[in-house]
């Protein structure tokens, strides 16, 4: 199992054959999960704005979401704070969706047989579907370029529940062992520091309070509100529950 | 106070005014200490292996010492284990010097104006040299490119120990706070996983273990065995002890 710190950090990794999992806890990920999670039909990862707008164009029943510079975009229904995406709004509909960091990386990861996506708010459903699979890439998004510890305590949550549930011990790379270092050094004193205290902390976590938006956060920090484990179809280029996929 | 993982992290980061600590544990940044608390004169850190045998031509009385692979280099007096640089070996020698990761790392914090080689064998030696430092950068080398875990438990050593001692709270970029996590989650049980055992499971570690050097790991991981901190003059390029250089 290995875990890389930065899509950048893949370098020539070859993952294909391989399952990835992709974090970006702040907040791309958490709120594909929750859209997911409240009954979308699929969410569409895509590049740029320009790229999202054309699709929008041709599918008039869809929703435009995500963000640049944190904010909304101009012209889209919703943000990239996982609040906006309750049922209510996002119940059967296709969301095309375009976040700076998250979305890049998982272009990154293209190559891979299968890519979930993964949030603290899904935590365990993501272990529980990763659990057997011989060969597993974990990247993080990081902030422009930059390694943002939040998604490295998830990565790191991650390695720690799967070395847990292990029968043999895991091969883990050196940044593996550095993210489950920095998540136990977190779960060690979640009760003096909660693990939205620590979020709020990280680069990222500093961004989204620049924003005002604290709450996402919270939201952000609740681990398996969820049971459902967003997966990206290579193929189609849509996310959907891994449960209304073929395997 | 920022940390690197790696030099490639920094980026376009302005390191000019400020001041830079490397760190390659195995073994280049150890074996350096060693020669210069040795009473080496200097160590000329240089990229290729060609250039180190060019400059020796010129220099017969200097000692060429460093590794390809691992290995002494064909032709060359020492190889890169910190035991091959004794008092008797190095005393009042130049000592011409090229290992693959560490002097690419010191040549990405060309830009500025101090430069110290950190070590576990001077941890609290480079510390004190570090403290009321108003910008502290310090990079790790890796290995081939790739985060290894015995440069990011150093790297975290030192926020930990600055960060002690600091009348405020450091600034930390979130590298620098992943770096400590990891060294603090290893220090929560130094007594039942020692730190020798520590670098042996990293990359680095295991490379040196498969050249049949295990006993540089364990000189590695002996925290304060000097208090010299060897200095690299940017101006002469040069490594010397800090204490017979002008500040």
């Amino acid at each position: 199992m290995d875990v890389f710190l930065l899509p950048a950090l893949l370098g020539e990794t070859d993952l294909s054959g391989g399952v990835a999992v992709v974090i970006d806890v702040l907040r791309a990920t958490t709120t594909i999960t929750h859209a997911i999670a409240h009954g979308a039909d699929c969410v569409i990862p895509l590049l740029s704005v320009d790229e999202t707008k054309e699709q929008g164009a041709k599918n008039p029943s869809a929703l435009l979401g995500g963000e640049r510079g944190g904010q909304k975009i101009d012209g889209f229904d919703l943000g990239n704070s996982p609040a906006e995406y309750p049922a209510s709004v996002v119940g059967g509909k296709k969301i095309l969706f375009t976040t700076t960091n998250g979305t890049k990386a998982m272009q990154a990861c293209r190559a891979a047989s299968e890519i979930y996506i993964a949030a603290f708010v899904n935590l365990t459903a993501v272990c529980n579907q990763l659990a057997d699979h011989p060969h597993i890439t974990v990247v993080c998004a990081g902030t422009e370029g930059e390694i943002t510890r939040e998604d490295v305590l998830l990565a790191g949550a991650i390695v720690d529940q799967l070395a847990t549930d292990a029968a043999e011990p895991l091969q883990l790379n050196d940044q593996a062992q550095i993210a489950a270092d920095a998540w136990l050094e977190a779960k060690h004193d979640l009760t003096t520091v909660s693990l939205a205290d620590r979020l709020k902390q990280s680069r990222g976590g500093r961004n989204v309070l620049r924003l005002g938006q604290e709450n996402d956060i919270e939201i952000a920090a609740t681990l398996d509100k969820f049971t459902v484990v967003p997966k990206l179809d290579t193929q189609h280029w849509e996310i959907r529950d891994s449960r209304n996929l073929a395997p």
